[in-house]
């Protein structure tokens, strides 16, 4: 006998999403410009956990009791904090075996938003190869969830929506009537050949590049940099095991 | 001297207009399946003006004041009202120099939405035509505000704005910085073949589908049916002239 497939939804933006609909799902957050880039990369590099935190004073609190703070708004570190969130900030010397706090312009809030969902991951393209294959093993519904840009839909969360839907629809384990994964899909399919040229047109590339913080989207667009899965356990993010 | 190009935005779904954006700027409201395309066709089939009203109760009001009344919610007529909004059902003889008084679940709550707006127009393929030409003619912002299903982002409302977004972009009177215009050309440019299988995985599709509701598809995908700009003034929409 056959399982019966499972569903497999997106939402572009935190205003968009409806948490009753996937109390049982598993949500994979997606802020590849940049949260959930530097969450992979910080896990990569060592660090034992991440607290994500939405507000700012919160961070600061945080910062007072001595943890290790990455904290920014609209791409600039805020000043109480180690550094911000590039990628290129969490390495090895910074974060082996340390607890970082985190907080973010997108990235954060959503985490609390899909917080009554069965689990949340982080998805980002650095460690799309191995989420693509813990999700297919896995007999759940998944929720793709865009942090996009101050709740506006944008191009380089959706595409890498649709790089990780077309993994999982290819398996032949889920199915979707999601118009939004759909579109992800076919988003995808332009920006597969060349997602760098096809991302230089979207927003928040160029609103990086004017804050000179664009050094990062390549590396943001690397596949299998990490095999480590980021998984919310009791309100922080740790190696899913 | 050349003018200064205009601004092209999208909006997926009414969860994500930001009124304040677009003071000046000129909307175009999208409900392909089927309320656009319903009012494109009342007004080439000679319909005086029509009263888009939110609430049900509203629409009951209009109907014992002796109005003709499209009322439907899910796709299902209410009993009160005269039909409901299959494109089909604003016959020549039905419509002719009325005043229809019109109730959607979706495309009239955006409607007020945008009402700070500069100017609401209608558009549908049914009227791209003429709309594309009025707007390239104009010296004027435009929003593309695609009314979605229930909040969530829908494909045919989409690939319209995608259509409509090309042949403004071509002109070369707007530039877009906005993702979800990129994304509705991209999406578009996958449609245009073949709109009608494209449309066909939308999740509205099968719904109509299912209520047998989907005579109409074929007729909302044509192009150069009227030349008719639906405009709303003072709370009707009347023919642009």
């Amino acid at each position: 006998m056959t399982s019966p497939l499972r569903a497999l939804d997106t939402c572009f933006s935190p205003a968009l999403y409806e948490p009753k609909l996937h109390l049982d799902a598993v949500v994979v957050v997606i802020d590849i410009l940049r949260a959930s880039s530097a969450i992979c990369t910080a896990f990569a590099n060592g660090a034992s956990s991440i607290i994500p935190v939405a507000g700012i004073d919160e961070a600061r609190d945080y910062k007072e009791k001595g943890f290790l703070v990455a904290a920014e708004r609209d791409g600039f570190v805020l000043d109480f904090a180690d550094f911000g969130n590039s990628p290129f900030n969490f390495t090895n010397e910074r974060v082996r075996d340390k607890t970082i706090v985190y907080s973010t312009t997108n990235g954060t809030g959503i985490i609390n938003l899909a917080s009554s969902s069965f689990r949340i991951v982080i998805g980002s393209f650095l460690n799309i190869d191995a989420l693509s294959e813990w999700l297919i093993g896995l007999d759940k519904n998944v929720m793709l969830f865009c942090a996009g840009w101050k709740n506006r839909f944008n191009l380089e969360d959706t595409v890498f929506a649709g790089a990780l839907a077309e993994r999982l629809m290819q398996s032949g384990k889920y199915s979707t009537i999601c118009d939004s994964t759909l579109a992800s899909i076919d988003l995808w399919s332009f920006a597969k050949p060349d997602p760098r040229t096809y991302i230089e047109k979207a927003a928040q590339r160029t609103r990086l590049k004017e804050k000179k913080l664009d050094d990062c989207i390549d590396f943001c667009l690397t596949t299998g940099f990490t095999s480590i899965i980021p998984v919310m356990i009791d309100g922080s993010l740790v190696s899913l095991t």
